[in-house]
C-alpha cells in the first residue's frame, strides 16, 4: 500500500518524463523564496486539468499530501512540501492565454508568466495592473494562490481584485467553475475570493478570468528624499489628503538605501532618513497637474530634493534601484527572510519606531522599504541561517514585529502570504474561533487534508518560524 | 418545549418593546421588495452585538430559524422569514459611523443607511462609491449582506469591493472579527468577502469596516438617444474601447422610456428604440476632454440627439427621470417582478433580442433597463399575481430568462442576490458540484441551518418561483 500510490502514479501519465522520482529532482522541488528545504516523494508536471484530476483522485485515495507549486518564488513557504508526498508543479499549464476586447477580461492557464499576461493586454491597449516584484518568473497560478500584490496595490488593488472567475479541481478531484466573466455577480457564496489566497489548500486553480482595464494614457514618477522620516510620513498623508491616488507610492529606509547604493550605485542620497517614490497615471492633463501638486506638497512639508521623471527612460532610471532593492540586500548577509506586516497607513511612522527598536535591541540587520500608500511594509532581516545565537535573536525580532504590526491595528501578512512562516501567528490575530471558522472550510472542503497540509493553520505546538530546535 | 424559546426571547431583552409578537406587526415583517408574504413567530430589534449573541444563542440551542432583516428593500427575498421563527431587525444598531481621515476608512453599524455614509464620506472630501437605487432607504448591513451595487459599480465596483474588515457574530453565538483596515491583507482565508453577499445566511454582521476613496473633482453626465437598439450596444462598445470608463452608463429601452413618460413626463423621447445615460467623473481637465470624446462616439455611430450637463442641476434633471423607472413601471400593473440577470457586456444586444423574443411569446409586459456598462440588465415583469393564467407565463418567461442568461456566459444575478426567488435555478449556472461545495460551507458553520433557512440554496423539488401550486 505504501508504494502503491507511487506505482499508480508513475502509470498514470503516459509522458514518464513529467513524472519525476530522480533524488536531484526531488531535491530542486524542496525550496522557494522563503526558508528551509524539504523533499517530496514524487514530482508531477501535469499538462491539463484532466491530468490534475487523476493525480488528485490517487493522492485522496491514498492521503498524500499535494503540494501545488508555480515558478517557487512564494516568501512564506507556500509551495514548500513539508509533509513529503506530491509536488504537483502547474508550470507547463500554459495553454490558454486569451484576450476578450469587448468585455475586457483575459482567460488564462495557470502556468502563464504575470508579465506575459501584462504584455497581451498591453498589445490591446489594456492593462492588467497587479504588480509583483516576481512578475517576470512568477506563474498566473501562483499570483491567485497567494492574492499577490505590489506597488500598485494603492491605486488598483490586489491580484484578486482582479480574478473574475475560476475553474478548481477540488480536493476531491472534481472539477468546478466558480463567478464568470461579469463585474457584477451575485450568485450564491463568493467562492472566487475565497479560492484566492487560500495558498493551495482548497484545491488546484486550472484556468482563471482576470479583468482587464483601460491602459492609463500618461505616467509620471517622482522621487522625494526626506531628512526625516517623520516628514516622509507627512508627505504620504498630504498627498493622499488632496485627494490625489498615486498609482505606486514607496519608501525606502536608509539602511535600504545604502544597500541599494553599496550593491549598484544609482546615486541615491545615502544621508537622507527616506527616500519616497511616487508614480501617477491616467489622462495626461490630469497627471501633469498632479504632478506638480505632489511636488509641491513634498518641498512645503520638507523634502531636501524633488526629481520629476516624465520620459520613459527617465522613469525607468529612477524605479530601477527600487526594483533592486531585493538582490542589493541579499548581497549583505547569506540568508534573507522578507516580512509583509502590514499597517494602516496612519502607522507607518510608528511600525517604523517599533522597527528600528526592534533593530537596536536585537542587533541585527534589518532594512525596510515597501509600499507605504497602502500600509504595506518590508522589513527585510539579514542573516545567517548557520549562525545559531544569530538565529535566535532573529527569531525573537520576528516575533516581535508581527506582535507590533497586530497592536497598531494591522496584519501578519500584506502580501506574501502565511505559509508554514506565519502560521505560528495566526491565532493572535484571529483568535481562536477566527481561526476556527478557516479551518471548518479547509475541513469541509478537504476531508483528507491533503492539500498543501501544514500551511496556514499553525501545527500544534508549532511556535518558531525560523528555529527548528 | 416548544414555547421556552420564546419565553427565553421575551425575557432576553429587559425592553420588552423590542421583542415583537402581535400579530400586526409580525405580518409587517413578513414581506420584502420581492414577493410573498411569510409570518414570523417573534421580530426581535437588538440594539447591540451583546444582544445578537443572546439571541443567536438561543436560537441555535432550539433550533429555530433566524431572519435577518435591515429595511427590506431586498428584491430576491433575503430577509423573508419563509420558515417562520425570528426576524433579527437590525434597524437599531446605528451607533457607530465614524470616518478615519488618515486611512480613508469608515466604520459603521449595521443598521446605518447606506446614503448617511455618503454624506459622511463627503464631508470630510471621500466618496463611497456604492450606489444602489435604495440608497436612501436601505441599511448598509443589507448592503453587505446582498453585495448590493447600481451604476457606478461598473467603474467603482459593487459594495464588496469596499467592505476591508467585518465583525460578525457565528451561527453559534460567537464572535469574529474578518479582515481588517487594511487595503492588502492576505491573513487566511478572505472570510470578508465570503460573507459579504451570503445573503445572511452565515452569520450576522455587525460592524463593517469599508474603503473610501478620494472624491472625484468632476462630473459631467450626457444623454444619447438611439433609434435602434443594436447601435446604442455599439456605443457601449466604442466607448469603453476608445480606453474611457464612465462612472455610469445606463441603459432604458422603449418600453421603460414610455412608462417613464406616462408617469411623470421628463421629456425622453417616447419612440426611440433606447436612451443611453453616461456619467464621467475624475479630474476636471480629463472629465472635459472625455465628455467630448463620448458625445463624438455616439454621434458618429449613429445617436439622433446627444445632450450633455455639466450644471449639478442640469446632471440631476438628466438623471431624475432614471430614478424614476422603478416607482413609473409598478404602475403598469399592481405585481411588479424585478430580475438583474447578467451577461458579459458584448452580450447586450444579444440579451436585448431574448427579452424581445420572451415578451413576444408570453404576451407579458416585459421592460428593460440597466447597467450597460457591465452587463448588468434589470429585465422587469409588471403583473398581477391574483391572475393565475397570466402568472404561469410570467414563470415560464422568468424561467427563460435565466436560461439565456446562462447560455450567453452571464449569471443568474448581478446585484439583488438569490433569496428564495432565485435557488430553483442555482443549480443550471453552478452544477451539483457548485452547489455542493456552497453547502458544505453552510453546514460547517451553521450546523443547526438556523440562519437564514430556505434562501440561496434550492429546496428539495423546488422549480417554480412566482407560482405556488
Amino acid at each position: 500500500m505504501d508504494n502503491q500510490w507511487k506505482e499508480e502514479l508513475d502509470n498514470l501519465i503516459g509522458d514518464q518524463e513529467r513524472v519525476l522520482k530522480e533524488t536531484a529532482d526531488l531535491v530542486s522541488y524542496g525550496f522557494d523564496g522563503s526558508f528551509g528545504q524539504y523533499q517530496p516523494e514524487r514530482v508531477v508536471q501535469p499538462n491539463n486539468k484532466e491530468e490534475v484530476v487523476s493525480v488528485i483522485k490517487i493522492a485522496n485515495q491514498y492521503q498524500i499530501p499535494v503540494y501545488p507549486r508555480g515558478q517557487a518564488t512564494c516568501l512564506s513557504g507556500g509551495p514548500l512540501p513539508i509533509k513529503g508526498g506530491i509536488v504537483l508543479d502547474t508550470c507547463r499549464m500554459t495553454e490558454k492565454l486569451e484576450v476578450d476586447r469587448e468585455n475586457l477580461t483575459v482567460d488564462v492557464s495557470p502556468g502563464i508568466i504575470t508579465s506575459k499576461i501584462k504584455e497581451a493586454a498591453e498589445e490591446k491597449g489594456f492593462f492588467y495592473p497587479p504588480d509583483p516584484s516576481s512578475a517576470h518568473v512568477s506563474t498566473i497560478g501562483g499570483n491567485v494562490a497567494e492574492n499577490s500584490s505590489g506597488p500598485r496595490g494603492l491605486k488598483y488593488g490586489v491580484t484578486g481584485h482582479y480574478v473574475l472567475g475560476l475553474e478548481m479541481v477540488t480536493p476531491e478531484g472534481e472539477v468546478i467553475r466558480t463567478g464568470g466573466r461579469t463585474i457584477k455577480n451575485v450568485t450564491g457564496y463568493n467562492l472566487t475570493q475565497l479560492i484566492v489566497g487560500s495558498e493551495g489548500t482548497l484545491g488546484v486553480v486550472t484556468e482563471i478570468t482576470l479583468k482587464l482595464v483601460p491602459k492609463p494614457k500618461s505616467r509620471v514618477s517622482l522621487l522625494a528624499v526626506f531628512d526625516d522620516l517623520g516628514d516622509s510620513g507627512r508627505a504620504i498623508s498630504g498627498v493622499l489628503s488632496a485627494g490625489i491616488l498615486p498609482s505606486a507610492l514607496e519608501i525606502m529606509d536608509r539602511h535600504c538605501i545604502e544597500a541599494v547604493e553599496n550593491y549598484k550605485p544609482s546615486g541615491y542620497p545615502t544621508d537622507a532618513a527616506a527616500i519616497l517614490l511616487v508614480e501617477l497615471d491616467g489622462h495626461p492633463k490630469a497627471v501633469e497637474d498632479e504632478i506638480d501638486r505632489v511636488d509641491a506638497i513634498c518641498k512645503q512639508i520638507g523634502a531636501r530634493e524633488v526629481q520629476v521623471a516624465v520620459e520613459e527612460d527617465e522613469q525607468k532610471k529612477l524605479w530601477e534601484a527600487r526594483k533592486l532593492v531585493s538582490p542589493a540586500i541579499a548581497k549583505i548577509k547569506p540568508t534573507k527572510i522578507s516580512e509583509d506586516a502590514t499597517v494602516p497607513r496612519s502607522k507607518i511612522p510608528d511600525m517604523f519606531e517599533r522597527l528600528n527598536e526592534i533593530r537596536e535591541k536585537y542587533q541585527i540587520e534589518l532594512v525596510v522599504f515597501g509600499h507605504a500608500g497602502d500600509g504595506n511594509l518590508h522589513p527585510n532581516i539579514l542573516t545567517d541561517k548557520r549562525d545559531h545565537d544569530e538565529l535566535k535573536r532573529v527569531e525573537q525580532a520576528i516575533t516581535e514585529i508581527f506582535e507590533a504590526a497586530i497592536e497598531l491595528g494591522g496584519t501578519l501578512s500584506g502580501e506574501h502570504g502565511i505559509g508554514n512562516m506565519k502560521s505560528p501567528f495566526m491565532e493572535k490575530e484571529l483568535g481562536a474561533v477566527g481561526i476556527d471558522m478557516m479551518k471548518r472550510v479547509k475541513e469541509s472542503w478537504d476531508p483528507n487534508n491533503i492539500m498543501n497540509p501544514g500551511k496556514i493553520f499553525p501545527e500544534k505546538g508549532q511556535t518558531q518560524v525560523v528555529l527548528t530546535d
